[in-house]
């Protein structure tokens, strides 16, 4: 319910309200703004005020009026002003069969017609403080769960002017810093990896790594299989470099097999993107027949497969790996240190067949040169001194009640489960379109995930992603029931 | 000389020693290796002796032998089995007249027959330790040059406990560290660039604010106008796109404006690739003239400029840059902190028009997310108390004094100028082959950079880029010039 303060008329208050959200993202481009009435009722003021709103919104170019049909979110503007050239060449491009090339275009979002899966609005979302209020679509643990005496007191031992100057001052290691990986191939030692640190190159984040793996393997318009649901950025990011997108329905003990079977005499895709542990959204864990079954089909085939591991910290070190059974012949192991250690520190780092380290290392140059070694050895004196591992492991116990009490609440408020909970997300059934909540939710000062996000297609779902650390809170619960309730 | 010793017998040291070099890229893939006399008298050993260690590196299988022609460095092994398959795709597109598809595969270095350009080569070098001398082809200063004490004092203070755990167990600013992009606003405007911190990003480096443009400004295949002679990773990460390069040769005040207009009315670039002031590997500086009709001729055909002023801090503020004359239409300000505070904190930003803002931030958040603000944070307070313009100033002072000197011990060496000495670089002529005396100089323990690894197509040179702040030393000069004696 909007109030009029002495500054700001109520159509001002909704119109910044509204343009925020779109500049943040929040409002994807192709999103339709909630109807006159259903806005009014909503916030409690007249259709008139809406409609001096969505005026302003229109005048500042934030959105469009369609005939009959509402008030839209415009796109991004493509470059330059070649949006009507681009969508006539991706008609054109279609027309002459040449999918590859259409499928560019209108990854690029100038194909007109089709809004393209605009896959960066969920991360942008993410980035945006809503409100103080813990935040149920957050792909983080809560920044109080991090916090420990021993990463300060790491990053002080690595700050003296003597090491500072050693290490600043130089471009540094191209694979990155080597106490780091020696110590990175002990923690792959236990998860049954068997490397050695010249395998090893650190990156900005598992993003950068994954990134780093689809700039050496595919070009533009290979094939490539990700599972679904999945995460957003992956699927943003192949789209990005224009990529042939294979969605592979994710079940509880792996990928589809059948359908990677028939992808793969299809259309010979080059690589295969999979989260084994604690999958996300779902949280799905990989049977060891089904991880002999895919590198059996990666044989056959002669795809390369990455490994996402970027849960591997709260998850138990016996999960099935496909890079353990492999033993890096076929498979890069991905990971991070983002969900337990600092978030911003973006610090992940890839493992990979010998054959691939050195092209993958060109990448890695190409794109950052060197990464920062302050972060790098702070972090190797974290792990070096047990203390990351003693976390994890008080990290563990604190997810494992919050899960209970989120999950008892989410069931008290009419969800189910889509998939057993465990990890960090919860994969639930609302009963009712989350992307249509999310707007909802969003003026409660929520965040939520909803399950759109989690296809390559963004199509309409009735399931949204929970974190178990920011669910535990009954009032967040109450506000969701109210609002569900509003929304059937 | 090589020296037999008693763990390892001279067939050994020098296969090693040639090992080494090729892991390291000192010799690129294709280069061909020394004939065995030339090897023998080099090294005062043998002939039976090299081609006993030939044949070693040929059974490592890092060198292969062509009948009459001698050993060469393997070309790295394309991704999975493809080579032969990828050469005759190649091909194929060759025959159609698809260039740009040809282009494409040719530049993966899986076409067979016409070995890729290497451009990673020098940048593979330039990391690795060669010897404890001052190495002429480095690109940074060296590091007790950056030395200073307000550097670590300003880490000190963003490492307090509370600040680390305030911005570091959360993502960040997508756009970067909000303290540093305001001050970043200020070196702009004494640029005469002005724009506001909403304008700015922050990035992994210089490198990554290249590489954050080219991936949204073009796709697989575009044409894009780089200088030339240019920055070699330039060349090698718009190859690994995809890109078409189109080389503009680099004159004293500008690039080559028929060349571009020729290339404007025939290709339709989309971007243009500028260092304009203190040009790498040349130092040459734009005149306003150019800048002006360059700007004019980026209006008439519609492309984008990007202009890497990754010399700023050592370079005049009144000299002419792209960037002030456009005021942010249609150019992207690139710039970073490697050549003047730590090349390894790895800060770069860029500075781009409202409209493109929005897609650049994608890219970052696909490529990396967010970048570390602890190094952001330091580096703001550097520039804020003033400390980092005065310390640019007292480099500037002792580079004039180190140029003199390099200078003077390069024309008694016998060399020329190619162009005149300014910034950090100095663009010099040999008289002989600078990709031969490159291995030479390396058997001494000094890396050159060799005038090939400047162009698009890797040609062989006698020209050189010299780091003015590393030759200031009368031995190097003496050790070149035995070697160039005998290199005629």
């Amino acid at each position: 319910m909007l109030m009029k303060t002495p500054t700001q008329s109520l159509t001002e208050q909704l119109s910044v309200r509204f343009g925020e959200r779109i500049r943040n993202r929040l409002l994807a481009p192709g999103a339709r703004l909630p109807s006159v009435r259903q806005c009014a009722l909503q916030h409690g003021v007249s259709p008139s005020t809406v409609v001096a709103a969505y005026d302003q919104l229109l005048a500042q170019g934030l959105v469009e009026a369609r005939k009959n049909r509402g008030f839209f979110v415009r796109e991004v503007a493509p470059v330059g002003a070649e949006a009507v050239k681009a969508g006539e060449a991706a008609a054109m491009e279609v027309a002459a069969g040449n999918w590859t090339t259409a499928h560019w275009f209108a990854a690029r979002g100038a194909a007109r017609g089709s809004p393209p899966v605009n896959a960066t609005a969920l991360i942008r979302g993410m980035f945006h403080k809503i409100s103080d209020k813990p935040q149920p679509g957050m792909g983080v643990l809560p920044p109080q769960w991090l916090e420990s005496t021993f990463m300060p007191a790491a990053v002080r031992k690595v700050t003296s002017t003597r090491a500072l100057q050693e290490y600043s001052l130089q471009y540094g290691e191209p694979l990155g810093d080597g106490a780091l990986r020696r110590l990175l191939v002990k923690k792959l030692a236990s998860l049954n990896v068997h490397t050695g640190p010249e395998n090893i190159l650190t990156t900005v984040g598992a993003t950068h790594a994954l990134d780093i793996v689809s700039r050496t393997l595919l070009r533009p318009g290979d094939p490539v299989m990700v599972e679904e649901p999945g995460w957003a950025v992956e699927f943003a990011r192949l789209s990005a470099l224009g990529m042939h997108i294979l969605p592979v329905p994710r079940r509880a003990d792996g990928p589809d097999l059948e359908v990677m079977a028939r992808y793969c005499e299809v259309h010979k895709p080059k690589l295969y993107v999979s989260v084994s542990v604690f999958h996300n959204p779902t949280g799905y864990c990989l049977s060891p027949g089904s991880a002999h079954r895919i590198l059996q089909l990666a044989n056959q085939h002669n795809f390369h497969i990455v490994e996402d591991d970027t849960y591997s910290h709260i998850a138990p070190e016996h999960a099935t790996r496909l890079t353990a059974l492999d033993g890096l012949q076929r498979t890069i192991y991905v990971s991070g240190f983002a969900k337990i250690l600092a978030p911003n520190w973006r610090i992940g780092f890839l493992a990979a067949p010998q054959g691939l380290v050195e092209q993958l290392l060109d990448t890695k140059l190409l794109a950052t040169l060197t990464t920062p070694a302050l972060l790098e050895k702070a972090l190797a004196l974290c792990i070096e001194q047990g203390q990351l591992r003693r976390h994890a492991e008080r990290i563990r116990t604190r997810l494992d009640a919050a899960r209970a009490r989120s999950v008892k609440l989410a069931l008290s408020a009419g969800c189910t489960f889509a998939a057993d909970p465990v990890g960090l997300f919860g994969w639930v059934d609302t009963g009712v379109d989350t992307d249509a909540l999310s707007q909802r939710m969003l003026d409660e000062g929520y965040l939520l995930a909803p399950g759109a996000l989690f296809h390559a297609e963004r199509k309409p779902s009735t399931l949204m992603r929970i974190n178990f650390a920011t669910t535990q809170d009954a009032t967040f619960w109450r506000t969701f029931e109210r609002i569900v309730k509003q929304s059937r």
